[in-house]
């Protein structure tokens, strides 16, 4: 614990005791040998709980040292405060147990061609492949069975897991981390007819930059653009399985969560969150801080810090009201049939509405044939 | 035939003639020479009927011979009677027509580690890569450009095929098939922000373990935990393109098909099926033997043996009902301008509602103006 | 201009000045050196205006020269007229600037079967496998980590890309291009219980067919069948991320947007179209020239020629009513609730309707209980 402290109090640039930033309470002298999450943390690991709501499972934690915000009750327990302490604890995380790498240099068995320019410090996994005229900068890992195909630039501190493939003519910034399976530079789905209507591909001769702090998730797929570039701008994260095709632009610090699909030349502003499942129309804009509800679907722009949801995608407020709507359709039906019983009831009554309703069409309750309403007089008006 | 039924009879631990579940009829010398469906069965194939509603296509099969239920017609053709004939048929299948496998021991050109250990029954094909401290058990193929990263474990009689990428310090159990291009732990999707806001990763530290008998479709990817252990239990079957992300559990003998994606923290029960293209809210739980329709969003707990469908998903009558109700809501909408018009020309002859309702909003019917009402009287509200 | 305007002329079949096929207007000496978009030319640049709706934006365009239709107004630029601009254009691009190709031949470091068959004019690149029993064909490519499993075929002018896996006896035919990361031939989704229920594979034996001039996008899977042949027909296109399961017949230049997925036994028809993110339910049938919208959910067959929309999918007229309707909903709520006052009110005048209705439920407003309707009179009926 206290050599936690230590780290966390020199890296956070707080003197001990000085700050919430970092103060540390307790027995700060504790040794502590691991992290874990809440739930099955052991005596001698160290867990973080992000803020109060989740300040409860603490309570029924084995674990004796935690990393939490300032007021939050952690018992007898050592603790950390921090103003943020998910972000501080994924540092510590990181500090005390750092990734596996590679030695630095090209492996017995990776395929380098002999016009590549590979640092020094890179390292290059046996079964990857560097295509011709690619460039592989300080301390980037290229790992077995990646491939980059021809003309690829990667910056330094990056990370390319085994199976990705980076087409031609991409260009990728620092720190930059391509999972698994990731495929950039795909020729874009555009086709257009021939003089028999036969569909054929227009030429895809753009390219993508990935520009600096970029991650983006396993299978995740970016196309190549048409004419220009399909960009994907600094400390932009992508999710998995996402697609993004030719010519988008996503974003500074924007998120896009798994398994959305952006259409050709949707543009998405910076520190746009776009959440699971979504999918766009093409040529649309995505506005600054806008937050895209999962699996809408977007037929329009998106106005800066706009909260959309649904399918079409509306506003969050009409959304909540149109769904709420929608659960009690079947209800609002019955009392529509109630109300056209009520009147036709009246009318006989007053004798005057006894004829058919000119252009009228029958009321129709099949519908809800099985909600057990005992109404047997509606019929089925077929034009479903 | 005759062949085939002795293996049959065999493998079901049954004596022949004893039992429905292997007894033939017909006869029973009639050469077979292959497995068809029964649309394309030439005379010397054999077929399967599941169950009482394929039987009529059976009259046109051009099969001599068929493995199907008891009591269903096969006319003149030789029959092997099952309990369960598609799985018989496919037994059958597998012991007569079994899969190409490569030879065992490591082939020139597969990139295996010094430190990782392999199995003299296993195969590593040329091209595979089994990285440092990895193990691979008897019989298990490791096929040409698929990855095992670090410290892999794989169990006995598994396939991972080409593509496939399994990253550092995942388990993997006995009879596990990943398909080309399966992920095994990608870093899951975590970011928290900085004290400028910028979106930085949450470390990755927890692994994936897939039990006994789990099989993964083509391209799906499943996420390292953060902290713990992102769990597939014995016998879950996975399709293609699925997203499982960081900490889900999927429940033993569960199905989840196609281009699903599971948020974080999802709890998946035993023997649930979850169907193609669902989606789920972070950390929810879906019951033992549930069943989610196809492209439902979860937003809720499903309990054990719930039928749930639509999005947000509700349960299953209560989505039929709505999406009867949905499919004629223009017509309910004409219904209630019919309403207001009667009550209008009613209250006109009681001439007791001249005036605009406080608050009121004016009806509306623009939303089916091409509907061919022959109503020109209302205009769009203008509100949406 | 005037090198291009000849090979444009010669290549379309029209002598100069002859035809609007290809007719030079303006100062067809002018040199141009490179392709670009109508935003980023510059002045040397050629460009294409597709029709009618994109030609505003040529008048801020620096390029002087432009593919276009005839009629279009191009100021003082050359011009070559043409009646498919894109189509014009995109041959240009791949004449004067072609796709980069790995020389011919087998690539040190690549892994081929020594009974694989493989075309002298084929290129093998240095990390690609082909298995036994294989067969290449003219000028093909198969990129590094790119895998052929076994009894392969592939013909001529095709292009395999890396990290793209074709499992055993795919049949391939001519200029057929797989992009990064495509699976042919995993494995179908069928499962049937064991006796005691337990889910058991379907053996997957049959194959995968796709026919000449295929195109398939990134990261796409098309599963083998059960016991037949998955087909994609000649001509078809498949963006990335699309899921066609087992036994699909993809007909014959039909176009398949991103992360679609087709359920077993689907069978779309020639020159359909089917838009991103769509699903289907297992066997039916997409009929010729149809279109299914983006995000559609089919559970029928759709007929020639008929266009679909939403889920469950309905014919597009249909849709577009319930999704205006369905925007107004809360209104509808709103008006419903108002004529059951105005009713309630002219039975109290009458007092003949004082007593609940027999079998009636409570009018319900919770739904819209934020909508600032200033009636607090209804109660949530608590059946949700």
């Amino acid at each position: 614990m206290a050599q936690l402290a230590d780290f966390l109090i020199k890296t956070s640039g707080q003197a001990p005791g000085r700050s919430t930033e970092a103060t540390v309470e307790g027995d700060a002298s504790k040794e502590v040998h691991g992290f874990a999450s809440l739930g099955s943390a052991k005596d001698d690991e160290i867990v973080f709980v992000r803020d109060a709501t989740h300040a409860a499972a603490l309570a029924d934690s084995a674990a004796r040292a935690v990393i939490t915000l300032p007021g939050i009750d952690v018992g007898a327990r050592a603790v950390l405060r921090s103003l943020r302490p998910a972000h501080d604890f994924s540092r510590l995380v990181e500090e005390f147990v750092p990734r596996r790498r590679p030695p630095p240099g090209i492996e017995a068995g990776a395929q380098v061609d002999s016009t590549a320019t590979i640092d020094p410090t890179a390292s290059i996994e046996a079964g990857a492949r560097v295509g011709p005229g690619c460039r592989v900068g300080a301390r980037t890992v290229v790992a077995s069975n990646a491939t980059l195909v021809a003309d690829v630039e990667v910056g330094q501190d990056g990370w390319i897991y085994s199976g990705a493939v980076v087409r031609e003519d991409t260009r990728i910034g620092d720190r930059v981390i391509l999972q698994p399976g990731v495929v950039l530079g795909g020729d874009g789905f555009g086709y257009v007819p021939d003089a028999e209507g036969r569909p054929v591909a227009m030429a895809q001769r753009g390219c993508v930059v990935i520009e600096d702090d970029v991650e983006i998730g396993a299978n995740t797929t970016v196309d190549r653009a048409t004419l220009d570039v399909t960009r994907v701008r600094r400390g932009a994260k992508i999710d998995n399985q996402v697609q993004i095709a030719h010519n988008c632009d996503i974003g500074e610090e924007a998120l896009i969560v798994a398994q959305t699909g952006l259409s050709g030349g949707t543009l998405v502003g910076r520190r746009a969150i776009v959440m699971a499942g979504v999918g766009t129309t093409g040529h649309l804009r995505i506005g600054e801080g806008a937050f895209i509800g999962a699996r809408s679907g977007l037929h329009h722009d998106v106005p800066d810090g706009a909260r959309m949801f649904g399918t079409p995608a509306t506003a969050e407020r009409s959304w909540h009201r149109t769904v709420a709507a929608l659960r009690r359709l079947p209800e609002l039906v019955r009392r529509v049939r109630r109300l056209e019983r009520r009147l036709s009831a009246s009318a006989d009554e007053q004798a005057d509405e006894q004829t058919a309703e000119p252009g009228g069409e029958p009321a129709s309750d099949s519908f809800d044939r099985n909600a057990g309403s005992g109404d047997a007089s509606g019929g089925d008006s077929g034009r479903d």
